[in-house]
């Protein structure tokens, strides 16, 4: 069992000597950078972020299309910009914006919080595009992005945004920003998020409204302004299909305008999606395409309609996140419990005198055989049923519902024995066998840390950091630590996993989320006020030695409360008064409230 | 068209004049406070909580429940704790506190910081149960919540945790707390939330466990304070006979363990789950049962068991939070902008010479008639997807496509008023006209406001505060600002919303999304970093006026990028450096970046 590695890890990591690496510079297991992390006193979940693999794919993108555009000697150039909406934590953004400089490759914003972080931290020659529902405010922060010098594309989402683009421009007496037109296709998107794409869609201009809006602007001499057009099909597109479609119809549609007399119209922004494998099973697989199948069809297809309509190639832009952001960030929770229902005969507590029924099971247990085992599991099943009927009716009592439980266990392990030798023929008991799954209690939050499962149903690879030379023989489940019966990541038994049986007392097992570097940490829930986890950037030196960059401890209680607008003065002040009101000794007054002061610094996780 | 109030607002609001008026004090419009609330310069979207819905919800509680143990001559108290996970922010809680104060209504925690609030906040008498997966340290809160005087039971939710709670006590030397123990059921639990039951469930000890739980308490002499035996079947419960099963297997359990010797086990906590109605239709209600059969049938159900196993009947403990917060908190959003797709003839741009489907589909709207409507109207569709894919081709261009989109729109339209005359007869024609959908842009994001409707598609009933004396004509889907396609609450044919043709630029419109209390902060999202909203406690004084008693506004740009720790003086340094870098004229200069910073002090949603 090797979990997929081969199927979603790209490449970045491998296994060797029963331990996950990472493919890269000095080759670390993930286990030694999680144990240098734990010396330092940090416990708890842990997010690493490899810069490394933000680098990966920003070049992987890059070149794929650079090979295209010499492969079909195409006149357009690349260029692309990071969706901010993705991830807009420091720590990842800033090495990123390191790594775009020599790529020209820039930044997206669909906010105006988004905005000012693109014109603080965006390089200087890179482009800007702007998307989203705009107010007044938000144009005027794209216009100061202009005036800064920054290459701005405003893209309009709607015939409003161009008036009050208008109306701006006149404010400053000066135009300093370029226009996009998001059109709305006709072709439907893809995928989870499919709604993006199609006539029914959330965002962009019919034909008709193009034309409106290329008359506005003619009107107000501002067609020269009109740079871009801009469709987003999807966020994760799946079927390389729907894509060729949309280029065809984009690229006619930037044809037209040209001809229209948008003179200055030179780019198509094919928005995102490029997905990302996030599948553990091959029978499962997210995408049927390559990057570079991709970035040839793109640029074929704008080959062809522009040579066909006679217009110049366009520039191609394109503002993928997830691809670009995904690889680069781990999610490491350590396993803190395993909860099993095994019983065993010596748990029995059978009594002088038990109901028939229980005596039945254990005649049943007793004499069950390879010739009778599928009539007597359901004899057994039978018997349970009838049983928890009249504990719930109050005949048998609590120790006789034991029994039941410990024998009906006892019998079916015997019934999958007699099955597993004869290859699971009967198919109830093939779907108990599959059914009996190991909780893996997990130090992290699914809704803090994976909201994309809870929301979506997306699934993220997972697999544990050590043992890896070791078979796996637990069919497993994975459970969160908050009281939310959802945080749970369930196996189903056509795509199950399985993991170690571990000594927890003895030793440690940590299981790896990987690819959750976009969007996770944005649609982070605080659930049970489980916030932020511990974070670390690990990075390369020229040598190739790892060495982390930069530690954050996970989120203290005091720090939750603050943010939750609570005053921790009041707090303290609150706790402090609840102490000494009660205890009177004044000794033992202050080691509590030391102890108290102590634990509401204490992290939000758990720490066994 | 009254939206449903009847069916989901409990009285607590009503139409007058066309406005949506609370039904308390002095009876404000909804509308009246939030035109107060915007006097004082606040604009986009405002949660609102009334504290008399938190007492009123409360009330009913006590009230439901010790009028059942009146009618039924029953000898155990009622207890009711408020779980702190589904509301933990301090407008809401200190309210709810100070409420709580006479019914001696507690709290229950489920995170060590969740505790903290317990033990700052809880009325001093009142319980606080402990639930959820615990380490050494969130026990030693629990204790030191014990020496503070206040009654505590720990709930375990397995054996590893009952040691972890003797060792702590080795620790003091004391054992300040009771206990409780999950019990796990085989009875299952319903709805979305349905996983907290069975016996499959995340949570909980079986029978067997049970059993050997109290062998280790006898063993430490701890057996005495065992207190609790707690379930919880799911979140909402939207059919009360689950609940009848799961009562009548605790009330076993409960008889049995005080038979094997746990003579101060006196109270069965029955968990949360009592439902909200959130249905605006009634087809689709979501709940079978009143507060008084629910309280009827717990009730009824422990006094049978108790007698017929002879032991004293038990203390009923609830932890219903929904029910509790729900009705409390509502949503108010600003419509910023409608989208429709309504074309008239004038938009036509039809050339002298059109593409023959073009002519075709032109000569369709000139003769549509009472009789060839249905024909006409495929015929139409059949044309429009064939000029869709000539367009992709290349064959005809963007003017004619808008030509097509035009016209197709016409003859819908046209075919629909001759189906409207003879009562829709045509199926496709039906559904087209349940499609056409007016999109109404709302200025909040379903993401930091409405997260179960993304997560779990949980519906929240919505209506506007105004017109509510005119018949809306427009059936509505409604956008937020996200630039996410998730974002938009669509409505089907079936269970259509209908809104008012508004004129935004001479009136506002504003939508209320109700019972949202519970839940939909603590686990709001900042996507595209569009983060709290502005926020209002409304009360009333005792001559029944209202006054707003407190008043946050939404976040702003920099305080946001503050809570993703982004370095606010960097972020500024870097815009003043890339404003002084391109600007050259001071005068300029000066004046940009005066703007810039105060629009970093700009809200996070938009203005308009």
């Amino acid at each position: 069992m090797n979990y997929g590695i081969d199927i979603w890890s790209a490449n970045n990591f491998f296994i060797e000597n029963g331990k996950l690496k990472i493919n890269y510079g000095n080759q670390p297991a993930l286990i030694d950078i999680v144990e240098e992390i734990e010396e330092k006193g940090i416990k708890g979940p842990i997010l690493l972020r490899f810069p490394h693999l933000i680098r990966k794919q920003i070049n992987s993108l890059y070149t794929s299309f650079n090979k295209a555009i010499k492969d079909f000697d195409y006149k357009g150039k690349f260029q692309a910009v990071f969706p901010l909406k993705v991830n807009q934590f420091p720590t990842f953004l800033k090495p990123l914006i390191k790594i775009a400089n020599r790529y020209n490759y820039g930044l997206e914003a669909g906010s105006k919080a988004e905005l000012i972080l693109a014109m603080a931290y965006n390089n200087k020659t890179a482009p800007i595009t702007i998307n989203g529902f705009k107010d007044k405010d938000m144009i005027r922060l794209a216009f100061i992005a202009g005036f800064m010098g920054y290459n701005v594309t405003i893209t309009i989402e709607g015939l409003n945004e161009l008036k009050s683009i208008i109306e701006v421009s006149g404010e400053y007496h000066k135009m300093p920003v370029n226009i996009g037109i998001r059109i709305r296709l006709h072709t439907s998107g893809v995928g989870i998020w499919a709604k993006s794409g199609g006539i029914e869609s959330k965002f962009g201009l019919s034909s008709t409204e193009i034309i409106e809006a290329i008359e506005i602007l003619k009107q107000h001499n501002m067609l020269d302004k009109l740079k871009m057009i801009h469709f987003h099909i999807g966020s994760q597109i799946n079927d390389i299909s729907p894509l060729k479609k949309a280029i065809r119809e984009s690229g006619n549609i930037y044809a037209d305008l040209r001809k229209l007399g948008a003179k200055n119209l030179s780019a198509i922004n094919i928005g995102g999606g490029l997905a990302i494998e996030y599948s553990q099973w091959e029978e499962k697989r997210d995408k049927n395409y390559s990057i570079e199948e991709f970035s040839n069809d793109v640029v074929y297809l704008l080959k062809e309609i522009s040579n066909k309509k006679q217009v110049p190639m366009p520039d191609i832009f394109t503002e993928s996140g997830r691809f670009i952001a995904s690889p680069s960030t781990i999610l490491i929770a350590p396993v803190i419990e395993l909860f099993s229902q095994e019983y065993s005969e010596k748990s029995l507590r059978l009594k002088n005198k038990n109901p028939d029924l229980v005596e039945e099971l254990f005649d049943l247990y007793d004499t069950i055989n390879e010739n009778n085992y599928i009539e007597y599991f359901h004899d057994a099943l039978d018997h349970f049923e009838s049983l928890l009927t009249l504990f719930d009716l109050g005949y048998i009592d609590l120790i006789d519902r034991s029994n039941s439980e410990i024998l009906v266990h006892l019998i079916i392990r015997k019934a999958l024995q007699f099955a597993t030798a004869r290859g699971f023929k009967n198919k109830e008991l093939k779907s108990i066998n599959e059914k009996i799954q190991e909780k893996y209690l997990a130090n992290f939050s699914i809704f803090q840390s994976l909201p994309d499962f809870w929301g979506l149903g997306q699934r993220f690879p997972v697999m544990p950091l050590t043992k890896l030379n070791i078979t796996p023989n637990r069919s497993a489940t994975i459970w969160d630590i908050t009281c939310d019966s959802d945080g749970e990541i369930p196996f189903s038994k056509k795509n199950p996993i399985y993991l170690h049986d571990v000594d927890l007392s003895k030793e440690k097992y940590y299981l790896g989320f990987f690819l959750v570097g976009a969007y996770q940490e944005i649609l982070g829930m605080k659930h049970n006020l489980f916030s932020f986890t511990n974070e670390a950037i690990v990075s390369f030196d020229e040598e190739g030695n790892h060495q982390i960059e930069f530690l954050e401890p996970t989120q203290k209680i005091r720090e939750i409360l603050i943010d939750l607008d609570y005053d921790i003065n009041e707090v303290e002040w609150m706790l402090k008064e609840n102490i000494e009101k009660n205890i009177k000794n004044e000794e033992e007054q202050k080691e509590i409230l030391g102890e108290l002061l102590l634990l509401l610094n204490d992290m939000v996780y758990l720490k066994d």
